[in-house]
């Protein structure tokens, strides 16, 4: 397409801030969550040198990392490499990745000396590798870059149960026999994250997410009393740039989800898009391809990536996987869904 | 309560049976989803002599168990001990259940001949027991029995996975790549499994129960695409006793789930009561206590009971948990819902 001189020149804002922003685009901007991350060899080049920790605490590696999806598909966003259990560790608690596990708290929190043993947390003091690759992508690229966060209550889910869970039995435990207790454990995880994506904010990220990953673990009455006001009131202590908030269950939730208060709502692969913009009404939302089917045909991911821009409509979308990316992700799905969002034009 | 003689006296048909049907009661009917299990000390010393496959294919273990938790809690409804995958045994695939592992199909169907060498099911001839332990459990108790199955769609997702998983790649792989040998599959699931629904019906089942464990794995598209077609197909091989649709994601998928043509609808616990009723219309609910807060102590337990029953309302409405019962659920979280749901009276 040649590019016609009359028409109104972009605003100078990048896309993917315009889109987070609710404005009418010309097309989506497009980011994937985890898209640096193990679906790509150049990833697994560099993570069979370092553990993951030590990439997470490594502004060099962790920029590197961060860029590598940009590279080669070009994505509107770079999400910084790093991980949402960081801050626990700052806190205090030992955090272990094992080969073939999931992370895993040796010491989880039980009593209450032990959630208020949690040591304060200055994210430049404590957890500065996440701002240090935000300001080394900044000078590499272009390209916008995002911090995140967890949000308090999976935080608190893997900080109580010691690590990742079907049932999250001691969580709930916890919850409904010491509410006080999981309470102040929130509002602690909440000022913390909070602080951190601040700090990822004031070191140059574009916009901050907060990933509320095992929220739909809850029912609607838990959730509304715990996870949400603790999302909002990690999020009421960001300035300065749009919050997106995710869950991976939006679906039952969509009634509520609004009551965090964030700028743009992430939605999962089982929410139908046009149902989702009419239960959040007038809010940026991003999402929400599901993850597996970039493992289809590229004639079918593209039908499936344009059906979900139609779904949107031209406002306010920024297009994302309704959740992280698979690590064994064919690379031409990739590039398929990535092609069909920037071959789209609104009218 | 004294009984006031002038009251009309109650139906004769069963109180579940009159919920499922959609009349108003007195108070909802009550059963736990995996009621006959490991978290009935009583269970664990017979399964503590038998293998699982074993007490399955027994039907007078099979019946033995499924009574132990009418005996310990007067539930309304028995569910006949049985597992949703012995059709895919019976239909000549190799089943495995091996300790601390989940189910595993070592040969899990892959092409076209895969799918066209599964043996065809005649339940009485090739699955008796399920049928034999109804006759058993009938003839010892006069509690309803509820007979079930797994859903296509899930039954689909283990036999082309080999096992459980949290991704279904190749499921969904095969489900983009060949759709018509994934819907071949489908169909002569949906057939199986609605002939051995009827079967139990026939065999003395009051109501039987499709399990969709695993359609929240899709987005809306395939749900209404393979999922939901599926599960209408095999319900509609059942006469006689009302059908009820369960899947453990309902929250998105409320606006769709009646293309089921169910005559009832279970909810998991991540679904807003009162919001389920009022998206899925008149039809009769099932449902939808988290299995976790019988973890809480009892007076929280019956305050969140009364709040679901509340919310429900008096007409067709039956008491269970959103999924099934957690295997180390105390007994007295149990104690504490059952008679939370049997102390009630709707005015």
């Amino acid at each position: 397409m040649s590019t016609d001189s009359t028409s109104p020149q972009p605003t100078s804002a990048p896309l993917i801030l315009r889109a987070l922003r609710g404005e009418a685009t010309e097309r989506p901007p497009v980011w994937f969550m985890r898209q640096a991350g193990r679906y790509l060899p150049e990833y697994r080049a560099l993570r069979s040198r370092s553990n993951f920790l030590e990439m997470c605490h490594d502004a060099d590696l962790a920029s590197e990392v961060t860029l590598q999806p940009l590279r080669r598909y070009g994505f509107d966003a770079g999400i910084i490499f790093s991980d949402i259990l960081l801050p626990l560790q700052s806190m205090g608690m030992e955090l272990r990745f094992e080969a073939g596990e999931g992370p895993r708290f040796p010491n989880p929190l039980r009593t209450d000396a032990d959630v208020d043993g949690l040591k304060a947390f200055d994210p430049e003091r404590d957890l500065p590798a996440p701002m240090r690759a935000i300001r080394l992508c900044r000078a590499a690229t272009d390209t916008p870059i995002l911090g995140f966060a967890g949000a308090p209550f999976t935080l608190a889910c893997y900080a109580t149960e010691g690590g990742g869970s079907d049932a999250w039995v001691t969580t709930k435990r916890m919850m409904y026999e010491q509410p006080a207790r999981f309470q102040r454990l929130l509002d602690r995880l909440a000022d913390a994250v909070g602080d951190h994506l601040q700090a990822q904010v004031e070191a140059g990220a574009v916009a901050v997410q907060l990933f509320d990953t095992w929220a739909g673990a809850l029912s609607v009455e838990d959730l509304r009393r715990f996870a949400l006001p603790a999302a909002a009131r990690a999020l009421s202590r960001v300035k300065g740039a749009p919050r997106i908030f995710f869950t991976r269950d939006a679906g039952p939730f969509l009634p509520y989800l609004r009551e965090v208060g964030a700028d743009v709502y992430g939605l999962d692969w089982r929410v139908d898009m046009a149902a989702a913009r009419a239960a959040l009404g007038d809010v940026p939302v991003q999402g929400n391809l599901d993850p597996i089917s970039l493992f289809a045909p590229p004639a079918e991911v593209k039908r499936r990536v344009r059906s979900i821009i139609a779904a949107a409509g031209p406002r306010g979308h920024v297009f994302n996987l309704g959740h992280g990316i698979h690590l064994d992700t064919p690379l031409e799905g990739v590039d398929a869904a990535v092609s069909a969002v920037k071959e789209w034009t609104w009218g």
